[in-house]
């Protein structure tokens, strides 16, 4: 048990503690590989996906129930494994905690090696060689704005099965927390490849992917767009849409018909679910 | 111009601010059969839907460039119809608005009729008569707890073409504030009609539509279930599922098959718009 090794912290000065609340910020996620889960569940998901966990904190006097022992044993858990674990008062735990009413346990932890990597080292580690798989089916974000809707899209394009996720000049990373709790884990296991636009085309077009354009009602409508074969689903910001370098370069729109009496537009992540799983259907029946 | 009825009001006290902030409350709102649309966007879409404006009220100084005019073009034209219109300073603006940011611009509207009424009277001014046309399709949308969704899936049911929406045992209302926004008006224009799950059945039994519950991946997949002729998709709570009675009644189950590393569920009105697109497919195909 990793008792021996636990501490006990008490001053919010504590730089481990400023260190921890400081992992908010995309830029230091980014510099240290790093990202914080909160609470039991997501700790529980995150290390079944096989991330290890740095630094764990707990507070059992804001567990209760089944809670308080499934805390205990993950610590010992996680002590076992090399981790520095530490008991810190509620006071403490609001101070590290991004949620408002945190869940009493969070553990800062290591990001998957692929997001860790540049796009060119990702593709390595993901085994992915020069020329694409013949089923290969992407989901590139482009220019995404709010990390609740990344998330969200995250979770989504889990569910359908894609490939990899490439999500190009955003402005929010996988790994912050709303993005994290939105997507329901998914970026715990799913490949998310951080890239600007430039370089996620660069990859796409030297690896023979075929790049379909979401756009408003108008091109093809998705049912009767093509979508077998290694593809690309590519969905731009809902405000402005995709710019002109990603229009040039896409081998064909797509569209999905609004039938309604004023809607005129999808959620992008409600845009994605429907273009990801008609092309699921597709590849489905054709075998 | 409707300068004439304009009012200029300045005591927080005044009983039409206090009417106006308690239109967030759901009974209020049933009580009354109105509702508060913020912003010159959510406003004019309303009007151009034909809901009818009763009382508008902007602060002026809070708009800025086109805006102004814009405003002051609705105020003018809400007035020739009858509305009672006021201008309010910046602090009452904060009083009466739900938004944070107020847009400087408010209007107590009616609600449609449909929203105003019972179920059975609701159908009536839809003139849906006994017997189901053959080609409706519902969303029965169950036990929804958050605006946010409801109005998601509002946004969603409405570009998918369906007939109408039924909320059944809902917690929340269409006119809630952030089901508004987030239905991005779809509400002001979809037949949305509200009952118990007992009164929802027993109208669909009635009309012969056909049920299928939405169910956790398990049941046939949604692309081999024949979603044409006249159909209901029952959509329940993500956590608990459609209760016994829903299952019960319903004369199939559908499932969207997932297919990814780690996620076991799609938020409701991804689901929704993963199923209803579907359903849209099929129709089409066969025309």
């Amino acid at each position: 048990m990793g008792v021996k090794r636990e501490l006990d912290l008490t001053s919010a000065d504590n730089p481990r503690v400023k260190a921890v609340a400081k992992l908010r910020e995309h830029r230091r996620r980014r510099e240290t590989g790093l990202f914080v889960a909160e609470g039991l569940r997501e700790v529980g998901r995150a290390r079944a996906a096989g991330l290890r966990v740095v630094e764990l904190y707990w507070s059992p006097d804001m567990l209760h129930g089944a809670e308080r022992g499934e805390a205990e044993a993950l610590v010992a858990a996680a002590g076992d494994e090399g981790a520095i674990t530490a008991r810190v008062g509620e006071a403490l735990m609001r101070k590290m905690a991004y949620t408002e009413n945190p869940p009493g346990l969070l553990a800062v932890m290591e990001q998957p090696a692929w997001a860790r990597a540049s796009l060119a080292e990702a593709m390595g580690l993901l085994k992915m060689g020069a020329e694409a798989g013949k089923d290969e089916l992407w989901l590139v974000a482009v220019g995404i704005e709010k990390p609740g809707n990344l998330g969200a899209m995250l979770r989504t394009a889990d569910a359908a099965g894609v490939t990899a996720v490439l999500v190009a000049d955003a402005v929010v990373d996988a790994f912050n927390p709303n993005a994290i709790r939105a997507s329901t884990g998914a970026v715990f296991t799913l490949p998310v490849l951080g890239a600007t636009g430039e370089e996620a085309r660069h990859m796409l077009r030297g690896r023979g992917v075929r790049l379909l354009a979401a756009t408003p009602d108008g091109a093809t409508p998705h049912t009767r767009t093509d979508m077998t074969g290694a593809v690309a689903l590519v969905i731009g910001p809902e405000d402005t849409g995709l710019d002109e370098a990603w229009l040039k370069e896409a081998a064909g729109r797509v569209s999905i018909p609004m039938l309604g009496r004023s809607t005129d537009s999808l959620n992008a992540s409600v845009a994605a679910a429907v273009l990801l799983f008609e092309a699921r259907r597709q590849r489905d029946k054709g075998k």
